[in-house]
């Protein structure tokens, strides 16, 4: 067994204002390596916050195209490290069907280590379209007077940031505003790779039906994830990237930004606006 | 040569406010894959806003461990893609001197493609903290009063921000509070890159006598990259993460978050604070 996922900690610090200076207890949000496995060979080491590790390394495998669907993945199974430090981060290992697409050689040479970082791991540029990706389902609908509630809610739901101000989060809500599901991480595309995971795991791929709200902003990491996971819709409360929205408008995803207040800017696919 | 490089894009989208829509014109922060190659081996493509590049690809390789002074590098050039889609991203060529820390199969194995994600790519939770990393200026002193305007001089002096919204910021300040070198990039890390490599194609590492201000928060890979660059304070107007507090304590930077309005929290390293 793992030992227990801490998402925050807490820590003495020095704060500064306006000229006196006083020691304090802080909370940070948590950071830990988690080595990713398949079977005995490391495919990856991410930098993430404790916590859904299972659904992190089920998104993440899906997400980055090594399983395409729920069956391909025999097992997850989180390793204690072998090492004695308590500092170490943790371990998942997977256990994939013989069909799914892994070759170590070709992990090794074009996705090793590409890790959360969703595209900076590709061996080559020509490797970024190469997947064959397609549309979230264009029946879709959206009622902006639901869309414009999602950021409070998602605000209410963190537990964390509220705490350290330094994690980000990432949510799942269905058409009538209902929260799905909602994760915190240090890194955004972490937090998205544990939502879609959850899918995943519970069988709901593809989220056709569902929108993916992400604190921060839209990058390209972010848009091709969410278009793996069949994800008509996705918002964020800042700005796309340009990436990011050429991708949404090839792929026909809905791509939202600057969500805040009773206003919001759509970057692609507004035929899924309701008028 | 490289075509000109654009940090923002021009595009259409829809504006939702309040009930009414309507058509008009946005900036988009860029962001476009740049391959780095040492020699004519691909070593990592990663996400970036084009421009600087060479600065980014140099900070890069010191950051990373490949070079660990300027005079390893003995050229960079820039490429245009082979490729006729204008949409590909450039590629930049290292050419290092043989008695760098580059290793081809090495670099396969435990660092390709590593990126600009930092610490992502390692190969396994031991490789992050092998690398040998000695403290920075122990005897740099650090104005409070000077330290609570940077935040203000960064946003004057951030261009395109203001128009994008999207992205993050890094400067090197001297400690009297002048504005050394700004660089704005999509990555956090990337703008970090950006600053230590204009550093070190400046013969100016180590950056004993300076401050490295960024955007967002502090993570470990941005302390990790700016230990590498022997820089005794990295200051970010967000939260740390845990991680990053731990290994700045360890290697005895000043580490310095929530820096806004005239209060800001020292994580680290508050001996070099002048009372």
């Amino acid at each position: 067994m793992a030992r227990k996922a801490r998402s925050v900690d807490l820590t003495q610090v020095t704060e500064w204002d306006d000229g006196k200076s006083h020691r304090k207890e802080d909370y940070l949000a948590a950071e830990e390596p988690l080595e990713i496995r398949v079977g005995d060979n490391p495919l990856s080491v991410t930098m993430r916050t404790p916590g859904h590790d299972i659904e992190l390394v089920a998104g993440f495998l899906f997400t980055e195209g090594l399983v395409e669907r729920r069956a391909q993945i025999l097992m997850l199974e989180e390793l204690e490290s072998t090492d004695a430090d308590e500092n170490r981060g943790n371990v998942v290992s997977a256990r994939l069907d013989r069909d799914a697409d892994y070759d170590s050689d070709k992990m090794r040479r074009n996705f090793f280590a590409a890790s959360s970082c969703g595209i900076c791991g590709k061996a080559s540029i020509d490797a970024i379209r190469a997947r064959t990706l397609s549309a979230p389902n264009p029946a879709f609908r959206l009622d902006p007077e639901i869309l414009v509630r999602l950021p409070e809610t998602l605000r209410e739901s963190q537990a964390v940031f509220g705490r350290t101000g330094g994690l980000h989060a990432a949510a799942l809500f269905d058409a009538t505003g209902g929260l799905l599901v909602l994760r915190e991480d240090i890194g955004r595309h972490n937090a998205v790779d544990k939502v879609i995971g959850w899918g995943l795991l519970d069988d709901r791929v593809p989220l056709g039906d569902t929108i993916l709200v992400v604190s921060g902003r839209g990058g390209f990491e972010i848009v091709q994830k969410a278009i793996v996971a069949g994800l008509p819709v996705v918002a964020s409360v800042s700005a796309p990237s340009s990436l990011a929205v050429r991708l949404a408008r090839e792929m026909g995803q809905t791509l939202i930004g600057f969500l805040r207040g009773r206003r919001f800017v759509v970057y692609s696919g507004d035929s899924r606006l309701e008028k």
